[in-house]
């Protein structure tokens, strides 16, 4: 916990203390008690410059000149910002299939946007071979434990004052924010549960966690761009397995329903991954009737011409 | 500002300490810097909380039972949030032409709606009589100094830190946020310029500025419905003229345009007044060219599909 609170001090304040409130206009449709931590307000519109602010500060005052990871497209985006304010080159390697939106954004930033013909384990190899060959840091997304650290500043966040909720609903991608705000959930408040939330076309981690081993997959098949991979990291699973309390799997359709009712109800326009929790609850209202869930509004980063392909338009 | 920081420590923290950023991505379109303060993420979708806060803080103090407001939508929404925690009734009077998501929500938060057949200064008319006959507190927007207090501690968060800006847009409808955040700009930081910003169709209070003398109109005609009045007050006025560098009224395309560029650069859901600030920077950009403007996003609550035909749909 130390390093977490340290973690608060390091970090730009841009993305500490991000709005968090109960959303009533959601309870209607959702049959419980909605909070949302929204990480979408500051200026990559996602939750990943919480890490990048520790990777980007402990790099500069080491010293070093150069980072590179691979990323989805909001880890590029946030490494991106924290490492120019600091005089960082950074290099950031995506799948050319990635949302064109955070793509443009990474290189309006300043970084080095090299792509990938492939998925995003394509990615996160070239990204390995470009920091062996170039002798810089590779950021390691989940595996590093500044991306952890960073997330698990929300996790303080949300247990500033009496929680009102008393479930929490995670996307689960690489594992950063599940395993990082979920080890603070349960520091601080061991009752509360600790949800992850995966698509059911990008299992990988879900169930590795079920079965308490690594699983990889062939391939993924899911509009949740962040985060779909296909290798869990073995270490983030053993993080994973000591904090959460279930790994659920969400349909694609519920995905889209969860980003329409955040649009509709609540006037937040969110990329698929921020949706998965509203999903979860969307395929299990029983389950969470009567509770009170908080979900971290993780990203809204999208393509707005195919992100209304899937929710529609209001009126139209 | 004694009695701004006082505010501070009775407003609910879900209204304080608003995201506050850099938004490169509106930099290109608009040609000089540009901040937002986002007054949106919050239960009630606007920047009327700090207000309402103060006021049904107080009144709960001194035993009151009900208060009663003329509203376009949002300070209802706020009072009715605001009122229900403290065991207050809440009536609210509104045009029948007002928002329907904003008169939606202030019946959902359990207040009393009731519906004029004419513009706010009916409503406002209306709210009079009603507080006269029940002999309840009636909350007279910009005219009651809690609103403009509540305002005013924008201002305060503004000023943390440096300022990156030179510029404050802000929207004026009574004129509660401009004289509020004004205020305490100007004594912080005078050489920052605040500049109000009116349609051209509700453009009493900035004719009133310019003359020095309060104007009023017959009518209004414009979509940013949470500024369209017609009777300013010479109280406000007089505040207004000590704090303003400038009032400017933009036509209604611009203000379209800058909902469409919120949202399709910032992935921001705006209502029309929140948007002035951009469509004054859009009518002219030669005067900003240089310069770093912030603007106060103060409000999101919006018919989605009347929000559509207005600024069309990305793709589609």
């Amino acid at each position: 916990m130390g390093r977490v609170w340290a973690a608060r001090g390091v970090i730009d304040r841009v993305f500490l203390d991000s709005p968090q409130y109960r959303c009533e206009a959601l309870e209607g449709a959702l049959g419980c008690g909605v909070s949302v931590k929204l990480e979408t307000a500051n200026p990559v519109r996602s939750f990943k410059g919480r890490g990048t602010e520790l990777v980007a500060s402990r790099l500069a005052a080491g010293g070093a000149r150069a980072v590179v990871c691979a990323s989805a497209g909001n880890l590029g985006q946030a490494l991106a910002w924290s490492g120019r304010r600091r005089g960082l080159e950074v290099t950031v390697v995506a799948s050319r299939f990635a949302t064109k939106a955070k793509l443009d954004r990474i290189r309006a930033l300043g970084a080095t946007l090299e792509l990938v013909d492939g998925d995003h384990e394509l990615a996160r190899e070239r990204a390995a071979a470009i920091a062996e060959y170039e002798g810089i840091r590779l950021l390691e997304d989940s595996l590093d434990l500044e991306t952890c650290e960073g997330a698990a500043t929300i996790g303080l966040e949300l247990m500033e004052g009496t929680p009102t909720f008393d479930t929490v609903l995670i996307a689960l991608g690489g594992g950063a924010m599940a395993t990082g705000v979920g080890y603070v959930v349960k520091e601080l408040a061991p009752d509360v549960d600790v949800i992850c939330v995966q698509p059911h076309g990008a299992p990988a981690l879900t169930r590795s966690w079920h079965e308490r081993r690594v699983v990889t997959t062939d391939s993924t098949d899911t509009i949740a761009d962040g985060v779909a991979g296909r290798f869990p990291i073995p270490e983030v699973l053993d993080d994973l397995l000591l904090i959460a309390d279930d790994a659920v799997l969400v349909q694609e359709e519920s995905i889209i329903s969860g980003m329409r009712l955040l649009y509709n109800h609540a006037g937040l326009i969110v990329e698929p991954s921020a949706a998965l929790g509203v999903a979860a609850v969307l395929e299990d209202p029983t389950r969470f009737a009567g509770r009170h869930v908080l979900t971290i509004i993780c990203g809204s980063n999208v393509d707005l011409p195919t992100y209304h392909r899937w929710i529609g338009t209001p009126g139209g």
